[in-house]
């Protein structure tokens, strides 16, 4: 079958032929229909990543995919039935351990576990792959689609829920968020704060790009407010536009990270998903130290998500608009063109793979 | 009637003649028993405060007391019954606010309250004292001796509770804490972390002191493990003695807030109470963010508490060993001698002023 992977000594996307897996007891078969690429993709096709699966010399990509149940085999689901695959599998030395047995994988730390198409494990840009059935989500018939982005979606979900567990010792009623990056997470996470279920009421999304752009139509048709972080850099958005009660971060820049104390309203809370290398450079930490404590200020990392928030997640996707998506998803390419698809242009936002259709 | 006040360009405590404050409708008229100096108490005697009283050229101090009820003067507390006054009260401009209205003044942000003994109204470093009866938590008869200890106790209750909700998406059981600090505050937290309803089995306190030193006579005769700042710094404590699962920083010093990340193992979360100057210094801020992210770390500032923090810290105080009281509370004080309190020794611990008995 064709499968796209990053061969050992290869920084380029190459489709291979490898054989069909084969499920074991307890496994099912499942047919793949479309996966998105993001920047972790580019990260492990660039080696960034911490090793190939055991016994391989390539490692196929992909981990935010939508599949159909090719073959039940005993597990129980139903043939056709299509589903989201979760990314985090336990480490290949151990059947399980306690942060798989209670559902919360997204917790588990460095070295308990693999993650599908990232470390350690085959993902899922390949005609076929195989899976437990406890780490399918199913979707209805309609997310054939769009039902990759359940995946990104459910680790904004996981950093929502933190955030506001975070907030929880005291009424929190918060009315403003920003998000920084206008990326596809970044875009993403903006759509599920102007849903009709999210409590926001202003949201911003910073990014550093000149207009005409289809980000910042994006971002505006959602009814936000673009900020040009080279006019208004983080720690300024609260004076130049008003304190937030709920930054997000999804630029993976670590000065970003520490201005985000700046950018917060008192009692508000950040949330940190980027991933930067090491960059040492200097803070005011007195100051950012003072502020986080006279003002009740909370900041806190978040990554992966738990089958609770993809199904979460499953729920957001119905709220998001078409209009949104047909503008977010600004590539669909087929297998062989893999190279191409990782070659994104400017004006790409949402690039997916497409296998097959159901 | 005698009361310990910092005058108008001075930056010594003095004691002064003031009247006798005459209680107005729905405010109780109370007996102060004893008031116990903290850090914050030093800060406004050296002028690092915000301002004094609407009038006033001096600022009574005393923020952690105990007190009679002397007059109820139809307030429906009881002649007699021993209380603890909360620091916070609704700024001078207003009646009151949405944050106390909700009973959440350790929430409202800077401007929106004053603090008695602190910033912008009197303290309880005097004979009598007014306050309407929403202010004041009733404690036991038994509480006239160390009932001045139910504040800081409920600031770290307070710390405690927002450290829970932070963690409360996904199973924590933490095991490790780790005190940043053993002066009064570190102490009197370590002692809270090993009482028997505290979750906490291994705890550790941080300090730069040479032994044989009283503080860390305490520290491990609590069961505690004292850390030599010296020989282990904080970011050095993980790999030393264990990774913690909450790290509780009561230093106010600046570096302290980030070499937390480093002290804290997967999915910990660190609160920071101390409250530093300006300091402008390098991190390694890429790592710092990566780790955050990586490992579902927390960290919060938290500041000043709520009644019901009080009458958690008001049972909590019920559990420390009659041992540790005696050890930790090293020097009582009659009012005419305030200068020799605030000028403790090396040797002391908690000073206290006692201004009467029940």
């Amino acid at each position: 079958m064709k499968a796209i992977a990053v061969e050992r000594g290869s920084s380029r996307p190459t489709l291979l032929d490898v054989s069909e897996p084969d499920p074991d007891a307890g496994e099912a078969l499942l047919r793949t229909l479309r996966v998105g690429i993001d920047g972790t993709d580019h990260e492990v096709v660039r080696g960034n990543h911490g090793g190939y699966p055991v016994g391989d010399d390539y490692q196929i990509l992909g981990h935010e995919a939508v599949a159909a149940v090719e073959d039940p085999n005993g597990t129980g689901l139903e043939s056709g039935q299509l589903v989201v695959p979760t990314v985090r599998r336990p480490s290949t030395e151990t059947e399980s351990n306690e942060y798989f047995e209670r559902g919360e994988p997204d917790m588990a730390p460095d070295g308990a576990y693999v993650e599908r198409g990232i470390v350690g494990a085959h993902g899922y840009m390949s005609e076929f792959f195989v899976s437990p059935p406890e780490f399918l989500v199913p979707v209805p018939d309609s997310y054939a689609e769009h039902g990759f982005l359940v995946e990104p979606i459910s680790n904004s979900e996981k950093a929502f829920e933190h955030a506001f567990a975070a907030r929880s010792a005291f009424e929190w009623t918060p009315e403003s968020a920003l998000v920084l990056g206008n990326g596809p997470l970044g875009l993403l996470t903006l759509a599920m704060l102007e849903t009709d279920s999210s409590p926001f009421e202003r949201n911003y999304c910073l990014g550093r790009r000149d207009r005409p752009d289809p980000s910042i139509d994006i971002i505006e048709r959602l009814g936000s407010t673009y900020v040009d972080s080279r006019e208004t850099p983080v720690d300024g958005v609260a004076e130049a536009f008003e304190p937030m009660d709920f930054v997000y971060e999804a630029t993976g820049y670590a000065k970003h990270a520490f201005q985000t104390v700046d950018a917060l309203a008192p009692n508000g809370v950040g949330a940190l998903l980027g991933i930067p290398n090491d960059w040492a450079f200097e803070v005011d930490g007195g100051r950012l130290h003072r502020e986080l404590v006279l003002e009740n200020k909370a900041l806190f990392g978040s990554v992966n998500s738990n089958v609770g928030q993809y199904e979460a997640a499953r729920d957001r996707l119905a709220e998001l608009p078409d209009w949104f998506l047909d503008a977010f998803v600004t590539g669909v390419y087929a297998p062989d063109e893999a190279e191409s698809a990782f070659e994104a242009s400017d004006d790409a936002i949402k690039t997916v793979i497409e296998f097959d259709t159901p």
